[in-house]
């Protein structure tokens, strides 16, 4: 079982590619209070995403050069920045050099499917930035640090909507009488999703053609803001997202039912997911980089601790709210994504709970704490980002202006 | 079933991307002849890949516009000529917009498994060159031309070797008291095979997304030179790689034993898959194109006619060998790939048949005509390019110089 002991990673040095974002902050900083040495590595282009579309996070957040500094201030613990893209080889391989990894977690990619839905440059920027870099990591590890262990975030999106079970990453399926068991056959909704999928098809053929140490996580979609040590300053107070582009389910409702505005279901609403609190995701993280792959065997693990349909999301929201004294209220808006909207869904998730994942489970206390939260940054809001802007049907070689 | 009359594709305008490789000029040849209108759009960039290694095919082929200069010559016929990179959205665009195609064939893809191993640079160029340029083409198909029916070429190579009877792109599977009908779970065995992978996916996410026409065709080992419209004058005349980069088994092999060289089988030679006569590629993907896929659903062929073991294909040219007075020899290299040299093989093929397709079986007369072809051309081999110099393990940023 994971360990919170203040030196619980003695030995381990961890770089963390795409350290300056929403789910690689928070791991970044509760890895390096439990010992680990840790290094970021991020190109920050999810900031300029944010710039060009005139978006931007509901909490202020601080330069990545800001923050690593305070957290030496706050914590006495050093973390090494590497700015750079994981697309360009010569900067990897020489940060993998220099800081010669015993773990490296790659959270570094465009992770939104309405942005990889926008246009055909974007669609293209997706699968590239994503699939290349990933290559690149396993080149790199393979080159630098052929024992370095590669914890790779995918997300449960790569399965789809199937109508038989979801199985961690593998399926034992019997045919005309004989068995194998394989991949499980994955159905990517967006050219995000599937950069996802190659990405995983790719790691699996290099974990067994080289010998390599891959733990392959497919992640549910992340709710909440605050992990301990994101709250021990202001700034280093997380990213959270509510625009219709970069904003994931239930942390958008929580923010539209701050601000007033209908929370917005997409079609009929019955489209069921995995979910996880932040707080598990660096708890999941931890747990992998304990629990390094044996070369040439590649782990995958579902990491989400909750399913729920997002009628059921705006339906607990609605009482949270309520608690709060809000009037949150529901619309159904024309779905702008191409997903089945009643399904079957029933997908395993015992892997890391095996593993000794105590799960935090969304309750009325965790759901006012982050609604308390986004009601400290309400007038943050630029309401013109709410609605989906970005259709799958009309993607296209020049986009439609998404903000007006 | 398919028509050899002279206006058989009448009305039909077929763009063949990659139409100056091997299978490519043959389709294109084959589907002039019968009345369809061909257009030509490649980048050459396979001519290049022999100059930057040293490689040349068997026979001495002319350049693509002595080419089409030549088939208009011989046949009355006219086949338009864009010489672009399908990479390029701007040309590409504006190559649907000038033919308004109502079929696209996309064989232009780098194609080689080893020459995807040979390195990062070369790894990454493989997967961006096709999988980007298969997106280019299905957005160019939305935006210019969304009735087009889009023939797109993948390889048996994707299924890897499961232990489970292979079915053509789908399959359905029992779960747990659950059924659907999946995409096959796909195992590809390079970055060559993988970014034929990903082309799948994202062409079947696409299809359905965008309500396009799309077939997706796995297609084994192509082997042979003569096609009728090919063997019309010598300045036709295909292209037939022995190197160990681009040569595939079969011809590889006929083309050892023509210079006295031992036929190199990897391994064990137990290594199973599907061969086809190029005669059936150009039947195949006329059939492919006679019969349009409906908009939204994506039809998956496997496209070979018969199942050979490497040391099996060794046995049939040592034979064929023997009867033209030559004393053909085999030797067992060390494996330079990570796969399975003993195992289970057995795939379906019987979509292409129920549409009509009459295979031409590989039997003494076939090997006999392609062994006398080669022998014709036997001094323009270089007998340094016959051993592999690829190592899939050995992969890394910087290529060995694999011709010395
Ligand atoms: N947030 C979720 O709900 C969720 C759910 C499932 C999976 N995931 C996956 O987890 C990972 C992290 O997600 P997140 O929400 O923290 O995303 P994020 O966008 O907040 O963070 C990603 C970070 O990676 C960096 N990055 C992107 N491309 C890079 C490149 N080429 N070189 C260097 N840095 C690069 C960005 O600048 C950003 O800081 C992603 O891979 C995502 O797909 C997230
Ligand atoms: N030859 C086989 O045995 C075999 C087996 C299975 C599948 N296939 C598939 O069939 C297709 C054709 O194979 P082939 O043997 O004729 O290959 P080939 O290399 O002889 O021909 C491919 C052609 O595509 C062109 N091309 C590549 N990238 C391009 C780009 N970005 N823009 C424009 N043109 C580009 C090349 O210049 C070349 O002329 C390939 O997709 C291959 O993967 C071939």
């Amino acid at each position: 079982p994971r360990s919170d002991a203040a030196d619980a990673g003695k030995g381990q040095r961890v770089m963390i590619i795409g350290g300056d974002g929403y789910c690689g902050w928070a791991t970044a900083l509760h890895l390096s209070q439990r010992g680990y040495e840790v290094s970021i590595v991020d190109n920050l282009c999810r900031r300029q995403f944010d710039d060009q579309l005139g978006f931007n996070s509901l909490t202020p957040i601080k330069s990545i050069h800001e923050r690593v500094r305070k957290w030496e201030e706050v914590s006495g613990r050093k973390i090494e920045l590497f700015i750079g893209d994981v697309c360009d080889y010569e900067f990897l391989g020489a940060t993998f050099e220099k800081f010669n990894p015993t773990a490296a977690v790659h959270f570094g990619e465009q992770r939104s499917a309405p942005y990889s839905m926008m246009d055909r440059s974007r669609a293209i920027f997706t699968q590239t930035n994503n699939v290349m870099g990933t290559i690149n990591v396993l080149y790199a590890i393979k080159e630098f640090a052929p024992d370095c262990h590669l914890v790779k975030l995918g997300t449960m999106g790569e399965y789809g909507t199937p109508n038989i079970d979801i199985e961690e990453g593998y399926l034992t399926i019997t045919h005309n009488g004989r068995t194998d068991t394989l991949p499980y056959p994955k159905q990517g909704g967006s050219f995000y999703h599937l950069s996802k999928c190659h990405d995983s098809a790719n790691m699996l053929f290099c974990t067994k053609a080289w010998n390599l140490r891959c733990t392959d996580i497919n992640q549910g979609v992340v709710y909440g803001i605050a992990t301990d040590e994101t709250m021990m300053h202001p700034d280093l107070i997380n990213r959270l997202d509510y625009d219709a582009v970069f904003g994931t389910a239930l942390n958008r409702f929580c923010i539209q039912a701050a601000v007033g505005h209908p929370m917005t279901v997409y079609g009929k609403g019955g489209q069921t997911r995995g979910f996880l609190n932040i707080r598990d995701t660096v708890q999941c993280i931890q747990i992998a980089v304990d629990n390094p792959a044996e070369p040439g065997k590649m782990p995958i693990y579902n990491q989400f601790t909750q399913q729920f349909s997002v009628n059921e999301l705006a339906g607990l929201i609605t009482e949270a709210g309520q608690k709060l004294g809000l009037s949150p209220e529901v619309i159904s808006v024309p779905n702008p994504r191409t997903e089945a909207e009643e399904h079957y869904y029933n997908a395993k998730n015992s892997n890391l709970k095996d593993l000794g994942l105590e799960p935090t489970l969304l309750g009325d206390e965790l759901l006012d704490t982050l609604m308390k939260t986004v009601i400290d940054y309400k007038d943050r809001v630029d309401q013109r980002l709410i609605m989906p802007g970005v259709n799958w049907k009309e993607s296209q070689s020049v986009a439609k202006n998404i903000t007006k």
